[in-house]
């Protein structure tokens, strides 16, 4: 029986010729990832172990992304206490405010993932690089600090689900869409440990950032990890971010497969998840009259330089609703330098928008964006839990950078046919 | 008796030829401002009297600058609140994200406050008006719901401390160094209750930037407003940002003061204020080795597009040093944008800062840049007290944007001469 691409990066890394779905595994780690949150639970279990050394100084990545600039002082108390970890253990990838940005961001760009890796991360939305063709998932802090001592970890080997794309977007639909049609069609635990592998011929319809908002929210379907099928946009990125060599390692042709679904990517409309699920989706065209207060353009799903561009393209020349807040988050520092000498943070201000330095801001309900009893956001985070970005009575609908700069346009949610 | 320039105001607006330091009178204002901390208690405090309207939609101003983009639900809480507030009163000056800025800097900018005016503020540094020859100073809650309601203010006259200017300041001298020598040598209770003004023919050396920086900080030497001859520069600031009338008032030939100070502007030598008093001021050869953690480069003391444009100067092409976090805060959205097309924020951002939306941030220890036990920054802000940026074990030494800038790159306070 022949191996999805996720169980051959799993079995290279277990030394095994052949793992299968649910057999229990241990694999190297080639990255372990930690954040201000989870790192110095991380750090506190790693310290009960007596080990004096990581296993890897330049495998261990610390981004203190989530309640930066420190938001209080419990913030900063934990940001000083694992940046004094990274310089006693000698981490490399440790990274500040001003040089950093939102950790699922910053690490490809920075290199430091690539195709065939296997990546653990403390943050659920570890899966993103799953785009580069990388097995990566979200694992907890006891995990990360077990990773960072030994360089491996215990896996369930997942079984998968497979996507097979067809067909090209049309204007102003973009991977968020694809992700959140997928999730509405499956639902929440519609992947539940499993991988979601995608593959075919509309995969060359998708930018690397379409890929990384879709890898991104494979857990809003419950999926182990999402992982796309390395071609030649793919390769083109890493080369162009990193030195490290990769691995490319595509699906068996037997590969088992709990399901199929083909997807046309042409049919594929405007996409919002409606409070409080990201399953709960509607088309553009199925929306109502939903006025909103605020909107978030930013995080690890959509915070890259094409979000942005779209973002521009729509805002430009035009200004946000009076009654709407717009918050705009870059990724990362390079994305927001790059947003600027396009001209892009310029359309976005003068359409009256917040600009922030990277930051997972309001997305958690961390800061730098939250909601009071009663207000509604659209965001092109990832969740839209009860609760997620402020009050338990607040509203978050999920969609694309497009459809949420319409709607700051429009002050409901709108469109960008609407608006343009 | 002749009358000093605040006196004279304080007269005209309470109707009477003359007023004597001492005297308690009640004065029409122009200008009622409160923010996001201090609004809701007003509001409160408003509904209380039971009037159904503001004594004026166009002479109040809601910013809340303090703890936005919102830090939390209690926050939203509170803006939430006072928007609704705004909207029922018809408030026409109440101003959201995006559109905002840090009110000290946000006011004149958009016009309202010019010279003559009187001008009360639920925020101490309400003071900062008097660059534009306007009486102006920070009360509390209660007296902005009162003024809301009627518009008057009671008030006890000030006696004056002169302060004759002359000379010109050397390269990388700027109106924060002038200011906090001002302070260490009168200090925080040097001017209690009274007011600073400012005259003498050094003033034409200071720029619009230079002087609301000092008027800003009149009440960091206990000072009840500082208040600034009107000159050209202040005429030309006027008409470029105000359709309002303005009137100017100059003190008398006989006016009385109750100290003068003849401050000859070239002998000034950047000036820090150490740790924990604004009085606590070191000239820059005496600093000794400070090595710091962080530096904020903004608020409403520093944020202007002079203090970016020094910042940008000398940190374009260098690095902020690898222990150090330079945050940098445009005190308004039009001060952002500006910055950005002058090339100020790529300089910045590509030595490695983070640069934010406006707000008053971790100025008050707000948020976005708060300090751990034992850290340090150097700051441009007005207040060094204990904890005000954090921790109680924290440190904040206050100095100029040429200073700070200088610090970022070196890791440890510095002139700005080390690194240029």
């Amino acid at each position: 029986m022949g191996m999805t691409m996720t169980q051959k990066i799993l079995a290279a890394h277990a030394g095994l010729k052949e793992v299968k779905a649910g057999q229990l595994i241990k694999a190297k780690l080639d990255l372990v990832l930690g954040n201000d949150i989870t790192t110095p639970v991380a750090i506190k279990e790693f310290n009960k172990v007596g080990k004096d050394e990581v296993f890897h100084k330049s495998k261990i990545a610390i981004v203190p992304d989530h309640f930066t600039p420190n938001k209080d002082i419990k913030s900063a108390e934990q940001v000083k206490f694992i940046r004094e970890f990274a310089n006693e253990k000698e981490i490399e990838n440790f990274f500040e405010i001003g040089e950093m940005g939102i950790e699922h961001a910053l690490l490809p760009e920075k290199g430091l993932v690539v195709a065939g890796d296997t990546v653990i991360g403390a943050d659920s939305h570890t899966c993103t690089y799953g785009a580069l063709g990388a097995f990566s998932t979200g694992i907890g802090s006891t995990d990360m600090a077990a990773g960072m001592a030994t360089g491996e970890a215990w896996f369930k080997v997942p079984e998968a689900i497979k996507f097979v794309l067809t067909g090209k977007p049309q204007k102003w639909v973009s991977g968020k869409d694809v992700i959140l049609h997928i999730i509405g069609m499956i639902g929440v635990d519609g992947a539940l440990y499993k991988s979601m592998e995608y593959t075919g011929e509309g995969l060359k319809n998708l930018s690397m950032d379409d890929r990384f908002a879709m890898a991104n929210m494979a857990i809003e379907a419950g999926a182990k990890n999402g992982i796309f099928e390395v071609d030649e946009k793919t390769i083109e990125y890493i080369k162009e971010h990193s030195t490290k060599e990769y691995t490319v390692y595509s699906a068996d042709e037997d590969a088992e497969y709990s399901e199929v679904f083909e997807i046309d990517l042409s049919e594929i409309r405007p996409t919002v998840a409606f409070p409080h699920l990201p399953d709960n989706t509607r088309t553009i065209d199925n929306v109502g009259e939903v006025e909103i207060d605020q909107v978030v353009i930013g995080s690890c799903t959509n915070g890259r330089i094409e979000d942005l561009r779209v973002a521009a393209e729509i805002l430009k020349g035009k200004k946000v609703h009076k009654r709407v807040r717009l918050i705009v988050f870059p990724a990362t520092q390079k994305i927001w330098l790059q947003a600027l000498k396009e001209g892009l943070l310029e359309a976005l201000v003068e359409a009256g928008a917040a600009v922030s330095t990277p930051t997972c801001g309001p997305c958690l309900g961390g800061h730098m964006g939250i909601l009071a009893a009663g207000e509604r956001a659209v965001a092109t985070t990832n969740r839209n839990f009860v609760g997620r970005m402020g009050h338990v009575e607040s509203e978050v609908y999920l969609a694309s950078p497009a459809v949420a700069a319409a709607s700051a346009v429009t002050g409901k949610i709108s469109s960008p046919e609407e608006v343009m």
